[in-house]
């Protein structure tokens, strides 16, 4: 929960001007993602979302997300639309810093995971994956092996403050990781954080997926591997068979995994587990003291870590 | 920017079964107030800010909150209106929280204040103060001279931390006060937090207050001194004696100032700046550390009242 830029009227009026949206009727900074400033904007012709970049985010980068958003949408994928200005452009600058406008999506992100939502999903990512084909911009996934190495060497002199052990850990699954990754799986967009904030339903109906911001080119399982170690554990750490069984047969009924993509998965989740006990780890070391955003634990991922590592196969995830 | 309560979409569609606004489309917590958890409602009907009561606001004063704003907008006075529920009952209880809907307010509060706004500020203030007249429920305000004396009390020991001598100040400061404040000016209900954040804004055309959490009744006048010291300095300190010639004249003319108010007004100005000096103090020596909201700086409002003390009289503040 983050608003970082504040807007003021001048400045948002003068921004509108340049499109045709209408005139601001209300603008409200979202208590929701960490990473950019968002705003749910109302004008006397409909409601979007205001976005401001902040630095976490790579200018150069934003014209491949944009228009990564922009091709989805016009594949009919449910995801935000970037609105053009009267110049043609999406991109522009506000209060300094790079600023878009996209559509508002109904629904809500569950707060509750339940096996239709995984089921929604699944299908959904296949879906998008689908879609993303002839998208003619790429970006390679640097929270991929090389960007683990960098995450694992700027925390391995402190993660033992979090859990003795833990840079061992890092550097022994890391190794095992990049002697095993696979080379040559079928890949493309993937979203790469597909967790459920990023993901709006109506019941048990997806309405929405948003925050294209780490999208890339990578394998399609490793965001189902994602996905997997997003959707799939309970609070208490457990796996939860039902909603991957769910998530993955609504997947391959739209887009059909190899035997390659089967075999693969295990060591994918496992990869996946390790990016984001990577960029908790880091970031929970590296947290300011009274930052608007709590860090997240680490340690949830490496439980996840510790059930893949323990599987003894694909079917362990509930694959038919 | 604050929400404290995570809202799920089968405890948001249970809440809302006990109401006839439609249902959730889309429900979005906002990062703006510190007190409540605020979050923005839209229904296939319409647009509502429902709002969760934290620990900060007491429970009994709710009806009293309620009851206010559902009043005054029956007066035509632009403010939000609570919803009832089918049980005829604006109050009920959400994940564990007291809980009201009320109807959405268009219009943006203004990052920077003009003297449009200030006019517009005078206005509404003294149609607040008519139209508040004939409420039957009361509050007193626990923020005058006995709760001063509870924060001086209170901050007394560790105030010096924040400069020097500040501890000495707020204690010779509130033996002025008391000695000198009035008995009996005309009075009734009044806001009492008239800040900027709480006042929306078209352009120059105010379109709604909102937040009456710290409504009470005192003095008409002592509400205008808590808006001279929002409204009318600058970042830098400095006093915009034009901004208040037009909160003022705005004012009067629509409730005349009697003498006794205009020859208070100096005094109230000094005990309003002391009063947020004093609750700004409190929260930065009791704030937890990796708290979200950020606390303000207690020694913006020593400048104000050190302005206040140096005046020689009302016409100090732009009366005519």
């Amino acid at each position: 929960m983050a608003v970082y830029t504040e807007v003021s009227d001048e400045e948002l009026n003068g921004f509108l001007a340049q499109y045709d949206i209408g005139n601001a009727t209300s603008c409200k900074g979202i208590a929701e993602g960490v990473e950019n400033s968002n705003y749910l904007l109302h004008t006397d012709r409909g409601n979007y979302i205001l976005t401001l970049y902040e630095k976490r985010v790579v200018r150069e980068d934003l014209p491949f997300f944009l228009g990564l958003m922009e091709h989805l949408a016009g594949k009919e994928f449910p995801c935000p639309t970037p609105i053009k200005g009267n110049d043609g452009k999406a991109l522009r600058d506000l209060c300094g810093k790079p600023a878009a406008i996209v559509t508002f999506l109904d629904g809500m992100w569950p707060r509750r995971k339940s096996p239709a939502h995984c089921r929604g999903l699944g299908e959904s990512a296949a879906g998008m994956h689908i879609a993303g084909a002839n998208f003619t911009m790429s970006r390679p996934n640097n929270l991929s092996l090389a960007g683990w190495h960098k995450l694992a060497d700027a925390t391995a002199g402190r993660a033992g403050e979090i859990k003795v052990g833990l840079g061992d850990a890092i550097a022994a699954e890391l190794e095992f990781l990049e002697a095993g990754w696979p080379g040559d799986l079928p890949g493309g967009i993937i979203h790469a954080d597909l967790f459920p904030d990023n993901v709006f339903f109506n019941g048990d109906n997806l309405t929405g997926i948003i925050d294209f911001y780490f999208a890339c080119n990578d394998f399609f399982a490793y965001e189902i591997a994602i996905c997997i170690n997003a959707w799939c554990f309970e609070s208490d750490g457990s796996f939860n068979i039902t909603k991957a069984r769910h998530m993955l047969s609504a997947y391959r009924a739209v887009r059909p995994f190899s035997q390659a993509e089967l075999d693969a998965l295990p060591l994918l989740c496992r990869g996946s587990a390790l990016r984001f006990m990577l960029t908790r780890l880091y970031d929970i070391l590296n947290h300011p003291k009274g930052a608007l955003v709590k860090p997240k634990d680490p340690l949830e991922y490496l439980t996840r870590l510790r059930f893949h590592q323990g599987i003894t196969g694909p079917e362990s995830y509930g694959l038919d």
